[in-house]
């Protein structure tokens, strides 16, 4: 079931900044900022060429990530997402084997236009784990 | 700069347990376990293609992963390993950047046997970050 690794999230107070140390320490290419106000966050995408690290910083109230970023005030990883070809068979897969699937289990479009789903921490060594439908 | 991700690192608790939640929740690929008692882990790799995720036990006393399972008691993301050609080279250019290398500098041989440094979460948005040279 499980595919490729599409992405690594790390949430970060400050993308600028952030952006700063990929492009300039560690010499990676960056996308330009994108707002996803229906997600609560703006990205920036790093593409390592096999995969890609996925910066997020807040945006506007109530970011999924402000939480997160109290515990973790400096940034840090925040969660993995794999692909998968059938995100309605991995939820139910899921969800037979006592999985916990985050929301109502319907999946959302995520900010690459795809069906996403989050899976709970606490079922997956303690990382939170988004499902992407490619 | 940058290359590849060459993998992502989990520390987990039980290494039995995490890998029956990776094989039989999710279908995925494992590795058999492998002891590194001069790292101080058992490791179980999951190849999801185009990267891999390491899981990572601790064996034996003073685990370099013990303090973060004591914080962690159910696992998390410990590290992300990016691929350079040439560690020295990224050694010195992150120093003269003013970023913290672990340790005394020298390269370590990692799980790969390949040369391997660390860098302090601190200067890398809250994650640690190894470099592996391929």
């Amino acid at each position: 079931m499980l595919g490729r690794l599409n992405h690594v999230a790390i949430a970060v107070p400050d993308l600028a900044a952030a952006s700063a140390v990929y492009r300039d320490t560690l010499g990676a290419k960056l996308t330009e900022p994108q707002a996803l106000p229906e997600h609560g966050v703006t990205v920036v995408f790093i593409d390592t060429g096999n995969t890609k690290i996925e910066l997020l910083e807040p945006l506007g109230e109530g970011s999924p990530i402000a939480a997160f970023l109290e515990k973790n005030p400096a940034g840090g990883m925040h969660h993995l997402c794999y692909e998968v070809e059938d995100i309605i068979a991995a939820r139910d897969r899921l969800k037979a084997a006592g999985a916990r699937v985050l929301g109502d289990g319907t999946p959302k479009i995520g900010a690459h236009g795809k069906p996403v789903l989050f899976l709970h921490p606490k079922d997956f060594l303690g990382t939170l784990v988004e499902l992407e439908q490619v």
